[in-house]
This record gives structure tokens, sequence and C-alpha cells, in this order.
């Protein structure tokens, strides 16, 4: 902890600032330790100094790591309890016991052999903002909540969002009874202390929290790049999922003549290239991405007869996304019928995007600026907790940079300083919204 | 049987031709019946009226289909032999014993799930040139023999031609003790009758036969496009065979923008379009074809970071695929710059060509001549036992036309006045050979 301006915060009663003063500041040194600890839970076989982790949700590993979070929670004071969906909630009192609680979090489930600070740092950040506050006998005005969400990642039957989902009141039909990794959704949930039969007890009402904040690593690599230390998020993208079916005629490849052909692999290679002409056409954030394509037979002395395909499509406006989904199409009509192939286009996903609140945009905004740190508005063009939260109250969040963008991987990787200088913009915030 | 100017065929002691005087012919419905009656051996469920085979080299239905063909070259005065290889020779004693003999046949193996006239076709018609000689007490000069080779398919291990190469003498490294469908190359062998310790006894001496004539179905479709009853083909084309790697960087498909990305599967289409401009700016019947493509690792929401695929190359001229392959590695280096992706190609393998000789061309063209066939020369796309016989003797193919070029599949089709008309120009060319 920088103590520097620390009796001129403390004498400020912790609810005002005087000229001058500032907060304490989490150092980088205290992050270090917490994330290092909590690299053990999960770590891959190798020794001590390896990098990554596989804390998959609902796994031994988890369960392990959400152990070690929760005594951290309980060393700092605060009181700790669990939902029927599993998610961890740390609460702090505040002075004024009848304010709405001010959320803020993130979760430490991974990927299998992911990376150390993805959903890591922002939970590990939270506990330590309990700490501090606890430490020097700092009282806010609003009561603070550190949340750690239950499998964030899409580990569970290829579903994102486990725990936060819950909270939102997004269950989908028939999950509970889906089966991965051997276990029942039931029986995955009531392995880390939930209560699967009273799942609709951890749906959040609206007007419950004041708002909630989550710092992440960037995952992409814009910030990195640019050196910028704080990413403010105007919102998490929408994703419009496509399902392309290409067919061709499968053929010998040695007897039919190039003009006689209905390559169903060229056409695909048309339509993966016209993906990102047309993405690329508009100014923007937007992405799109072919990330999964087969060919049916595969041979190497067949034509191609069928080609299955995904386009992903993401951007924080769903219109834009749509008009691309539109563009794609139209493309996709001439492809075919020039490569004299039949395109199948059908939208198999969308998710709708979440705007994070202009005001706690601000505050962020504002905190960066009072740690002397420049920061830049982004979208996320990943799914995070924080986008389940924005359903039910004003939401922000706080990106940090991730070096060469590198996440589910064990190369994974934010500086030391990076981590401390998010966790204090968080700081600034929770303390901004708890005023 | 056409019995047409018979008489003064018969007149001419079979071994000259009378002015006006025509051979006799091979009817559709003697060579419908044949192909019928072994379609049996290998059909698949369904009842009798299914069409399509599954004899693969080798297995127990190759082996009643076999037993067919040796009865009817047994009921046809033949002397029936199998050398080492499993090959099995019928010959026929010509009026001057110290002549080469006439080689001419197919195989009567099959792909899994292939067609009734790939290889059944010139292998009955070979026979039922014995048959008829044999009927009608036709005696020519030279010996004559029928073949049909083993394993003419590429089912054994995923290689072709798998007796007419130990004949030709080309048995690889390690071949024998490969297993493939639970069967060493040594036992599959045997089981047909071959005699795996002495497969050198195989290997045909050059100057032992005249040469090797074999009807075959185009397998590509231009002769049926075309009305073209006969084809004479050039030769059996060179192919190439280069295995390509796309290294780029696998990353997150929403947080990674598009600028930023070293997309495999984009630099892949890009190649996969470039391989056909490639093949198709030369005048030619070159072809060029990417058949196996495999995407890493392969998710909706993972921007590619591998791909691995085959670019296949085939012509009747080495030089021009050697060039048409510098053209393709050319275009690659653009492709990777411009993609920051590496693009590795090696060629994995050549098959070389196998021209067909001059004088059976010709043999072959006057035939289709006098039977009043229009005929057009053609390269085989496709490989056949023919491209080994090529290597020991003068070799020359009939093709005859395959509607819509369909073949390896049960819809494979070829008229029956075609499969006549196929054998009569056989007859003729072998009798022609033989004078």
């Amino acid at each position: 902890m920088n103590r520097r301006n620390f009796v001129g915060y403390l004498a400020a009663g912790a609810l005002t600032r005087l000229p001058g003063a500032t907060l304490p500041r989490i150092d980088a040194s205290t992050i270090k330790g917490h994330l290092e600890t909590l690299s053990i839970f999960g770590r891959p076989e190798g020794g001590m100094f390896q990098h990554g982790v596989s804390r998959i949700g609902y796994s031994d590993a988890d369960i392990a790591g959400r152990k070690f979070v929760m005594d951290l929670m309980r060393s700092a004071g605060a009181e700790v309890r669990i939902d029927a969906a599993g998610n961890i909630f740390a609460s702090r009192a505040g002075s004024e016991p009848s304010l709405a609680p001010v959320l803020f979090g993130s979760h430490v489930d991974s990927v299998p052999n992911g990376g150390n600070f993805d959903g890591d740092l922002g939970s590990l950040a939270a506990v330590q903002i309990l700490r501090m506050l606890n430490d020097l006998r700092i009282v806010t005005r609003s009561p603070l909540t550190a949340v750690v969400w239950a499998c964030e990642e899409a580990s569970f039957a290829g579903a994102m969002l486990n725990g936060s989902r819950a909270a939102a009141g997004k269950q989908r039909p028939g999950e509970m009874t889906q089966v991965s990794r051997g276990l029942t959704k039931t029986e995955a949930i009531r392995r880390i202390g939930g209560d699967p039969e009273k799942l609709e007890t951890a749906h959040i009402p609206r007007e419950k929290y004041r708002a909630y904040v989550e710092l992440h690593i960037e995952q992409g690599g814009t910030l990195a790049r640019d050196g910028v230390p704080v990413g403010v998020v105007d919102g998490i993208v929408s994703i419009d999922d496509y399902n392309v079916i290409v067919t061709g005629a499968a053929n010998h490849a040695g007897t039919t003549p190039m003009l006689g052909r209905q390559d169903a692999l060229v056409a695909a290679a048309e339509l993966t290239l016209a993906v990102r002409e047309v993405v690329v056409s508009e100014a923007g954030a937007q992405v799109g991405t072919v990330g999964h394509l087969d060919v049916s037979p595969n041979a190497t002395n067949v034509i191609p007869g069928e080609v299955r395909m995904s386009v992903e499509l993401r951007d924080l406006s769903s219109a834009k996304l749509e008009r691309l989904g539109e563009k794609i199409k139209a493309r996709a009509a001439a492809i075919a019928s020039e490569t004299r192939t039949e395109i199948s286009i059908t939208r198999g996903g969308h998710t709708e995007s979440a705007l994070a609140a202009t005001e706690v945009q601000r505050m962020i905004e504002a905190a960066a600026g009072r740690l002397g740190l420049e920061s830049r508005h982004l979208p996320s063009g990943a799914g995070h907790d924080a986008q389940m939260m924005a359903t039910l109250m004003p939401m922000g969040m706080i990106f940090v940079p991730s070096v060469g963008g590198i996440s589910h991987s064990p190369q994974e990787l934010t500086s030391w300083q990076d981590c401390a200088n998010g966790a204090n913009v968080l700081l600034e915030t929770v303390m901004d919204l708890a005023r």
C-alpha cells in the first residue's frame, strides 16, 4: 500500500475527499502475491514456475480455488455467503445500511489450459479492496459486496456465464439435467455448495445493488499495443452466429475437368474471404470470423462435395450485425451461382449486447484521470459476467492491457503494474459509487 | 453376336481380313449378362436391383468375384494361372507359339461402395473375347492373354495398383508387413491364391508380351457430355501431391481486431483460390484440387491458428506440373506475407505419367473407325493398371463414356451399348496386335 496522503484521506472520513487527499493504493506486490497463490489451484504439471491453469468450473481445482478466495474474504472481515447457484458473495457493511450495496468482482474458474489473469485479477482485486478497507478501518456510506461468479467460462455443456446467468434469472429450459464432464448441472452446482433445488433464490432483484463493476484483462491486444493502461468498456458486444452449408458435387480429382467442377471448398474459400471483406468494409470495431470449417469427404483426390462452416459476427450494435449478415448472404448467393454450388446460411444464435452505464463509464474515466492513468473507451468483444448484471443494474467494466492480446492460454500475461493500476481504478470507482 | 460377314471373316482364317469382311461382334446383352452376374459379389444390402458394389481387394467378395471370373475363363477354354501377386492370367494359344502374347484386361476389385463398371467392364470384355474366339474356333497368330489384376483400388493401406505394381517390379520397401483391414499384405495376397514369399516371380520381363490394352470407363464426363463413344487415351497423367501447412495465430474471435489477425484460414482460402487460378491460367487439360483441409482449433469463436491442406496437380506433362507448382509456391509466399502467416509447401509425392504407345493409339483409332464409331484423344486423369504395364511394353487404353463422369459411386453408369462398343474396339485392337 502506498501511504502517501493516507492520513489526509483518513481525515476525510473515507466518505469525502479533501483537496489533495487520495485513497490508499493497492500495490503491485500484493496483487502478485494473491494471484500467484491462487495459481496453485489447477496448475499444470511441470513444477512451481509453470504458467497457466486448468481450473474448470465445478472441478476439484475450482473448489480449492474458491476455498482460498473465501478464506481471504473472511480474513478481510467480510461476511461470506454462497447463493443457490454457487456464486460467492462477500459483504461489508456501510454506514447507511438502507443504501443499496455496490457489487464488484469477477470469476476464478478458467478454460482448460487457460491463463492466470482472466477472471482471477478482477476477483482478487475485489477481495483486496475489502481487505484494505478493513485493515484501515475505512467505512463507506453504502455497503460493499465483492462477488465471485460460478463457472463463467463455457466449460459446462458449452454454456458461458453459468453463475451470473442464474443470478440474472436467465436459466435455459432443461439446463439442470444436462450432463457435462460426467455431472448433471444439478450435481455440479451442489458440489460447489449451491442449492440447485432453490435456484430461483439466486435471482437478484432489480434495485438490490447500486451498480456492478468488473475489472478484467482486455483479452484483445489494443491497450497493450498502444500503451494505454486503462480501458473504459462501452459495452459487451452482440454476437450473431451463422451456420453455413455449402453443397457442391464430390467427384474424382483427376478426371473432372476444372470447368465441370462444383467444388464446395472453392465456394467456401470465396465465402471466407467475402466475410472478411464485408466486415472491414464499414468503419468501426466490428469483427467477423470463420473459425470452424469441415470438408467432406476431405480426401486429397476427391473434389470436396460439402463444406460446413461457421460465420460469427460481433459488434455493439445489433443493427450493424443484421446489416453485415444481409451483405454476407448476398455475397453467398452470388458465390453459389458463380461456383454452381448451393449455399445455405441460417442464423444459429444471437446474443444481445450489454451496454455499460454512462454514469459508471464516467466514474471509471475520472478514476483513471485521478490516478494519472491514460484511458480509452473500447467495446468488449468477449462475453463477461458483467453482461448479465447489465440486465439488472448500472454496469461498468475496467480493462487492463493483455500482452499481445493472448488469452485462454498459459501465455496470457498482464504486467503486475497494470494489474495494480486496474485494481486502483476499481477501488476509486467503487468508492465513488459508495459515496 | 452379330454374324454379319462372319462367314467372310472365317474364310480369311482369322488372321487376315478380306475386303468387306469384319470380325464378329460382342453384343450388348452378353456384356450386360456378365456384368450383372459379377455384380452379385459384393452387392450392398437392399435387394436384387440394388446398384453399386463393395468388392474390396483381398476381401471375401473379391475372392468370390475372382472365382466367377476364373470359371468364365476356363469355360472359354483358356488356361488359368494365378501369379505370386494374385493376378489372374487366362492364356489362349496362337498359331505361332514363338510370338509374344497380346495382354489385355483390367481389375474386378472396387472401392467401398463403388460402381459396377470401373474395372469390371474391361475384365469381362477381355474374358468374352477369349470365349467368343473359342466358340468360333478362331485362331490368332500371336497367343492371347487376358488378365485380371489384383487390388487395383487404393483399398490396401491407401496404395493403388497392388497387383500390376508387383508385376512391374515396383513393390515398396516394407509394404508386405503393412497391415490394412486386419491383414498384412502377405496374408492378403495368400488369401487370394498368391505366393507372397515368391513375389519377385510375378515381375513380368520386358519383351514378354507384345503389348497391353485396357478397356475402362472414362470416369470423367467429357465423352458422355459430347456424345463421343470412344476415347483413345494419350496417357495417364502425372500427379504431384503437395502438403501445405499454414501457420497463423489462434486468438479470441471477439477481442482480436480485424487488422491484428493472423488468420490461418483466411490465408488458406486465398491459397485455395490461387491454386484454381494458377491451374486454369494455362491452356490444357491439367487439373488442380484442394481436397483435404483441416482447421485448428476449429472452434466457432477462435481465429484459426493452423490449417493443414493438400494440393494435388495432374497433367500428362511433368514439366507443366513442375511449373504450376512453382507458380503456386510464389502465390503462397505473397499470400503469407500479406496475411502475416507462414505457409510451408512440400511435395509429398510424385507419380510419373505413363504415355500410351503411338502405335497402339493408332490401332484403337482405326478400330473405332472400322466400327463406325467416333473417337477422341484424351488423357486419363485417374490412375490405372495400364500405367504399370507402360513401364514394360507398348500400352494402350480405350475409354467409353461414363454418365455425368460419376465414378467410385453406386451411381456409376455406362450404357450397355457403350459397353459393347468398347468391347468391340478392344476386340479389334487385340486382333490387330495379334496379327
